[in-house]
């Protein structure tokens, strides 16, 4: 049995590219579908929520209330996504989050890979799924909301810092301690607060996969790239900071603990 | 006392029929009681959520706000339903996860089928408690609200699936680790997530015995088998998908721990 | 250092009635400074949270947000005035819980006394500071709202019973394990989640110190009694049942685990 | 590895003022960085909240629904940024809980301006890019609401006695337990609860680096010493109050722990 808090270290720390030969790892492979079902369990239940938003509103524009279904929707769904695969794939549900893990070493690029196409499948057969349990409504995409593309782009580079500083802090340093437990409710619930403040400008995807899957369901495209660009730079500008001021150089010593 | 996460180890791995004996034995007694309690708890705050809501909007049509009142005590409610059963009887609260651990060979269909009496009495006793406490409030069946049968049948696998996959990996997995001490909030969470999505479609029941019990006290059974299908489906695929997958195969080691 | 789980041990199990001794023990007093200390914080958090709604809608009818506004207050403030009591005095913040434990033998008479006026003093003060900051509006007295006595009672009955029923599930039990950790959240939440039910008919109390602060500030006792008896009977209840059936009988062992 | 619960012991405890050595130590640098980051995504994210409810009401007046908005960000977001400075820094975020902390004698004077400075810079940082972010909006300031300014005061006093008597019993006790694995949640949530009490009146800020950033950015100082004198003299006296009655003075031994 893995002794406390070790669910999240199964990616390698250190190894930096990997080889094809990982794919062919039962490990990698059962990874890969761990990521496949938590993304798809996640965005069945964000994406869904907000069809439901606009399906009991008539398509209302944004209220309120819009902003806490959908925030406490991908709160409680992302905590569940990431806990369910924590022990088996380490729950990144984010290609962010894997490209700030991949930034810092903590997984090769072979896995990323594999991880991030499995993000991405969950995602697009969520939305398929949605079109037919909805009976055809439309899975709507992101899309800005009264702001620059510029000001967009920053919004989802310092939310999704947000997020993976605290996939760092939580699951990933190896001096986390008993932080690793609450580990997953953390990385949902620093979604479902951004969701609050940045769902009334760009919809705080913070996620790839999460906005790839209705874009490509609903063949909307406008502005899309700001939903990768800005994640995967928030997300590897976490991983640089976290590894370079509380991975890299020694810790203060704790008194009482052992390193 | 029982070592971290040793909780939800109650149901017998492996043992797939089980004899009448059971019923004899005090554990399985005790256990049945559980579930009748933990059962009438979560119904009476989760269908009692719904009665409110109609009371102080005069049965307005759904709506945002009603969305998040339902997804919130479901929530919360199913969360300590789990937990306060957990020791006892493995917390399932719900016949589509008895039903999905057995199908994964986690519990003997005696037990099973007493687990599924003990969850149904309880729902009907929390709607009978709710219609005299409420002074005669009519306890609101579960109905289909603007999509087909199929889609709501498919609606309910898929969020069944999301419900009982989170049972697997956070409490039935011997390898869980730390995620058993959040299992139950896990649980609870993923119906109040799914609830936000389903909720404006199928009423997001993922439980027959949540729709049994006010179907039975204000005898309405349109599209009812549903409720039954859909759960059972979801919570059979979901145990056979992590038995297959996660735990029938040799998982990839943890540097560091001793399986 | 204590070990896991021991922090709600404080209370003496299966000793009656005490002496007056204990009124000048340290441990005592000390225990009574916690118990008033998180009840005031509680009702600060609980009744202001009505005032605020009263304010900001003009005094108008209860709605879904106002009840969300009072299950999301009362559950996150008690699972807080739980937790930071819980090492000292147990955590009780509620006569219905004091008196469940001691019907349960979990706490002597005297002490409970001594909890039960830390508690009333708490709400009270809670209260006069809430007139004070508000700038003199109403603390708003508990009342049925179209609803019998008897089923206001009755309500206030079933929804204490699963309150107190959670308490010995996850904090009174011995062989609660890991639930342990976890326990003052689920105390909290299904405070919120019965208050989603019962808000709209009883206001949802579960806690006579919670009503009482606000009627005796408002000087306003109509249906008082409702808030004492129903919720000191449900506690009662969830006490006997607990003990009965889960404590004084033997429990299944474990496989694994060591009693 | 650290113990379980050791994560919130880098404070040192009982040494008052410290030197100017300490800001050339990596630990006290490290720390600052991360009371920097943790207050960056606390205050993006709640003070954003309140921006986005602007922006989607027109400039609507508070409402329920208004003050669940703000309270669920401030409560995920605070839980979120204590959890990732807490094996750093202690998870501070707040110069009330700084102060608190000091006059308790659980962090040096040095360390504690180096803090504080840090949590302000956090807080104006994270106002200037939601200036960017949201195409040039106002940040705005915390403002009284129909109270006096010593109603505010005190409301302010009581609130922010509440939190830091919660990181007191959760995260500083040395005899806090499992608690420890919760007190981020818990710090975080009684936020959230005190605001849906407080918000309509003082907007509930309970942290002077929270109000210091909107203030200095929209350059509104109205009234702005209640949200530092409050919080600070709150802070003081859960410190004195924690520390006289349940710290310095021997703690009733618990049967089975080995203190």
């Amino acid at each position: 049995m893995p002794g406390p808090n070790e669910y999240f270290n199964v990616p390698l720390r250190r190894v930096a590219i990997g080889n094809t030969e990982e794919f062919r790892q039962p490990g990698a492979v059962k990874a890969a579908v761990a990521e496949f079902i938590s993304t798809l369990v996640f965005v069945f239940a964000g994406s869904g929520s907000g069809m439901a938003y606009n399906k009991i509103t008539g398509n209302a524009p944004n209220s309120p209330e819009g902003l806490i279904v959908a925030a406490v929707a991908h709160a409680f769904g992302l905590f569940v996504a990431v806990a369910i695969a924590a022990n088996i794939s380490g729950g990144h549900v984010n290609p962010a989050v894997t490209f700030g893990l991949f930034v810092g070493g903590n997984i090769t690029l072979f896995r990323g890979i594999l991880y991030i196409i499995a993000q991405l499948l969950g995602s697009v057969v969520a939305c398929l799924l949605l079109t037919f349990t909805t009976g055809g409504l439309e899975t709507p995409a992101f899309s800005l909301s009264g702001v620059s593309v510029w000001s967009a782009f920053v919004f989802e580079i310092v939310m999704t810092f947000g997020l993976v500083y605290t996939v760092y802090a939580t699951a990933v340093d190896p001096k986390k301690g008993d932080l690793g437990t609450i580990a997953p409710i953390a990385i949902g619930f620093i979604v479902g607060a951004n969701i609050l403040a940045g769902g009334a400008f760009t919809g705080a995807s913070m996620n790839p996969a999460v906005s790839f899957g209705p874009a490509l369901v609903s063949f909307t495209w406008t502005h899309h790239w700001v939903y990768w660009a800005g994640p995967l730079i928030g997300g590897a500008l976490a991983g640089v900071v976290y590894e370079v001021f509380f991975i890299s150089h020694s810790h203060e010593a704790l008194p009482g603990s052992d390193y």
